[in-house]
């Protein structure tokens, strides 16, 4: 199974909008803006992005940011003189010389198919530009240029390298500077600052890009997760197993994976003329643990989980934190049911997924069933056209009779059948497929799959693919946005920070740390020899969420002084009665 | 860090040993019957081995085990004429003559150093001998011949293929007797066999060898021991991470272990121009994260556990069961730790294993330390010699100041530092090293490793290596034979079957399973439409600890009939009070 790549864009760019328009207005406006700082300047291209836009120059001399309040004064110059837009359609060869001086307008002209191009211009700046744009500057709302990068002539490393402005722009002033909280406000919640700062993960020149190491405070979030999700497979009815990592290339080629899905794994090892893959995936192995004993109807449904390690080469390039990486712990399994069980097993996947969401207050989500077109059979999809309108009707169906609303996506399916996607967006607004719950009406062929139905005959069992708790790495990036790292009590990798004021009461403070401990309770003791208020503040940032303050009267009376990380301070009380709260806030994932 | 290899022989031949001797005696003695009955059988070599011995032959045609009886009926003859063993030394060329007929004894004779060979004769056999042996047949004790099997000649494949037989020798008849009912018993708890029988893991063709795949049962007991390891672990004052399984070569480089250990690791993967290794031990990864933040002695001793994956490349010859793998979990931690920490951490540690094993009820152990060899150093072992020589002492300080006695053996360090192996013999009589505790003042310099001292100054810290609970699969290799299969009931993959009486009674049975299940207790109802004594039958075959027979009368008044897998009946009682009882039971591990 595979889960969906990020999607990034919350809000596609829609080519009718009239937001994108005036984005794309506002970069001719800052285009005009250089042009009157440097005449000498070479145009690129400028286009309207998300939130804003961008434009690249060829300029005499590089950029620095102390550039940018003077670019955005002259725009505003501009956009107070409501300078009109004007459009013309010039035949090629006039537009020819009115470019004469600008070599990357000359090359697109060269690649215009008709004989006529389109120039806009405002003021003194005139544009090789298709349009539309707004009738006059002063139609521009509130903006602000955000950055400077370099950017090769087309995208292509062996142009010449431009310098590119970016801006954002909005209608309003108060829209603009909502959005510009968002980006701090993301800034701070970025899973790869978070994990940085709270020493959740790390990664290491020598191990390779995109496998991260855990650290201690990742692994204790590591270790709830799983724990969760091993108790609640065992509720749901789940068996688990363990399988290697590696295996001989037979198993991928039966899995029909190679060699058409050779290019996302990493390469094989070559050992007594055998290769050896690392698995990009479980399935298969799960499939060989099922067909290792025969299965009757009573047996069924077979429920395998494994948290398994999976490795799948991803380009340099495209890693990104923890939500695109090369290794990846998967909580995985594979449901084998009966075609009349299907119903059942499926909705309660689905329902497992909702006690998660609740569990991790995840409200923002949304699924989505992708289905198959009838022009990929036998191509992008297995060639069995009936078996997908039943897989896909069955899907709908036990959708609908559990209440469970859903988008529809035609042509997005997985090769072997249809699937469920749950869309979750973060709490600084990046969408991911989170979890999935796929079909499989496939494998099942390939690897001889089969059961002793109540009429004494063989079939083949359906397959259901599911992840509801993604990768941990997935999910643990996406629970540091969620959380702003302020994990729940239950999930926090310290529970509880005691903190001596002097010396002299750490003893004591060890002595609790103990009785927390005893309980299964993550506490530590800052014995540093520093200020209170020192290792308070300390203890916030590390967004621990409990401090217990110990001075004498606390040693005394055997009391604790408890802060929460937000600052807020609760009465002093006897250890035993914060014991037994806290330990209650952490059965009850409160 | 390294396990040992298999210690499998438990009493290995002494070369002066007096049953020896006789053992190969006996070995004349079965070739002189064969030769009685295949006059024109040709004649290989026939040893002593460890129980017995062998003689391999070239007979005319194959033997079946009906042959056996028939030449022990001719040994015992032979036993009984107590014909004496004559010895003669003759020129080579009169051997040659007496040999003329038998062309393996020529080879051997070509290889003689010098110009005379010895000859020892019983009766109408002579073979060419270097001895010695008894004073005549009457002196060999009980024998038992015990199977046939082809054996290339001189072990060499392109040799002819010859027939072997093996027979078993001992002093006495009840000593034989006593050795041939524990090979009966060996059989029975092999780990290969229960593993099997009891579903607890499987091999697959297109997996690969060495690559076991932990059925269900197989991943309960892992499941268990994982439990129990994180518990002692998170006591013990461990913290967990989690580390890839994947790594760029120079990692590998930077501990020393490319080239000298690459014949046991898997052959890189070469991506983006850069080779990737599947690790075959974690220590790296657990010294970066080490030294991912600056330490200070506050912070020692740091103890970093994970149940790390690794992979090692062993022949496919040397591949065995679950004792001899690829790839293997290991319960693996590293201690970071200054001098003066030094004794108690390694102490602590010994105290682990001694926990564990109580808890397992392993009571034939014993602790090995290895050290090193002036004549080694600067190459089998790190070349800094007072180190050496003050680390072993901490070691036996350690354990003298403690009370734990062990035995010393030089030369047998880890490449390192010196190491405590924990010796355990399995019931059936195979000793293992199970677990390892290995002190290392090296990889600190490799990897930089250092700590902010009292006196605000660097220091490296020293390193344990420790894995008191062995790999999962050699321990449960070893806790299969060790229990025979019958695993108490905490760790038993099944801990109860509900044997509905008929097909009415399965509704209150699926009622039970599920209270059990929901105090998260392994139990299942057998369901299917079969005689009662067969469910029984079947369960105590598959070791399960409980069977709660369910009929009219229980499910009237919600009792339960209890029988244990010893075929014990437990008087009828209150569903509640074996759920009181058994919940107690498996949370004590009795």
């Amino acid at each position: 199974m595979r889960l969906r790549a990020i999607v990034a864009i919350i809000n596609p760019v829609n080519k009718a909008d009239k937001l994108e328009t005036m984005r794309h207005s506002a970069s001719h406006v800052m285009a005009g803006a250089v042009l009157s700082l440097f005449p000498d300047a070479r145009f690129g291209i400028g286009p309207a992005i998300e939130d804003g836009f961008y434009y690249d120059f060829d300029l005499p001399r590089s950029l620095t940011p102390e550039d940018l309040p003077v670019i955005e004064e002259r725009m505003r110059e501009i956009i107070k003189a409501d300078l009109p837009f004007r459009h013309r359609e010039l035949p090629r060869d006039a537009a020819r010389k009115l470019f004469a001086a600008q070599p990357f307008k000359l090359e697109l002209l060269d690649e215009i198919a008709d004989d006529k191009a389109g120039v806009y211009e405002q003021g003194d700046f005139v544009d090789l530009c298709r349009g539309p744009h707004v009738a006059s500057t002063g139609e521009i709302g509130a903006f602000k240029l955000t950055g400077i990068a370099g950017a090769y002539w087309r995208g292509d490393e062996h142009n010449a390298m431009l310098q590119r402005i970016y801006g954002v722009a909005f209608k309003s002033q108060p829209e603009l500077e909502e959005h510009l909280a968002r980006l701090e406000e993301a800034k701070k919640r970025d899973h790869r600052k978070l994990g940085r700062e709270l020493e959740i993960y790390m990664f290491d020149d020598e191990v390779g890009p995109g496998l991260p190491l855990w650290l201690p405070r990742g692994g204790a979030i590591i270790e709830e997760i799983e724990k969760l999700a091993k108790e609640m497979e065992f509720k749901y009815g789940y068996v688990r197993v363990r399988t290697p990592h590696i295996t001989k290339e037979d198993l991928f080629k039966r899995s029909g994976h190679l060699p058409y899905y050779a290019d996302s794994m990493y390469p094989p090892m070559e050992l007594e003329g055998v290769k050896y893959y690392v698995k990009p995936m479980n399935c298969p192995m799960h499939h060989k643990i099922f067909s290792s004993r025969s299965r009757s109807y009573r047996d069924l449904p077979v429920r395998i989980a494994e948290y398994g390690e999976c490795y799948r080469y991803e380009k340099s390039g495209e890693l990104f934190g923890l939500m695109r990486v090369r290794s990846m712990q998967m909580n995985d399994a594979h449901i084998y049911c009966s075609e009349d069980q299907f119903e059942q097993e499926f909705a309660s996947v689905v329902f497992l997924y909702l006690e998660y969401f609740k569990i991790f207050n995840i409200t923002e989500y949304y699924m989505r069933l992708s289905t198959h077109h009838p022009s990929g059979l036998g191509k992008k999809y297995v060639g069995n056209g009936a078996m997908w309108l039943k897989t896909e009707d069955m899907v709908r169906q036990a959708m609908k009779k559990n209440n469970i609303t859903y988008d529809e996506v035609p042509d997005e399916a997985a090769f072997y059948g249809p699937k469920i996607d749950v869309q979750v967006k973060s709490a600084i607004g990046r969408e991911f497929t989170l979890a999935t719950n796929q079909v499989d009406f496939s494998q099942s062929e390939s690897f001889d799959l089969k059961f002793i139905n109540r009429e004494g005959k063989e079939e083949r069992p359906l397959i259901i693919h599911r992840a509801p708790l993604s990768t941990h790495e997935r999910l643990i990036g996406f629970l540091l946005e969620h959380y702003g790292g302020a994990f729940p009590t239950w999930l926090a990798p310290v529970q509880v920070r005691l903190v001596p004021v002097a010396d002299r009461h750490i003893g004591h403070a060890r002595g609790l740390e103990a009785e927390l401990k005893g309980r299964g309770i993550r506490a530590e003791v800052d014995d540093r020899s520093e200020r209170m208020n020192l290792k308070i503040r300390q203890a916030q940032m590390d967004k621990v969420p409990y401090m217990l303050v110990i001075g004498d009267k606390e040693a005394a009376d055997n009391s604790v002084s408890v802060r929460r990380r937000s600052g807020e301070q609760v009465p002093p009380q006897p250890f035993a009665a914060f014991l037994a709260s806290l330990s209650e806030e952490i059965a009850a994932k409160a």
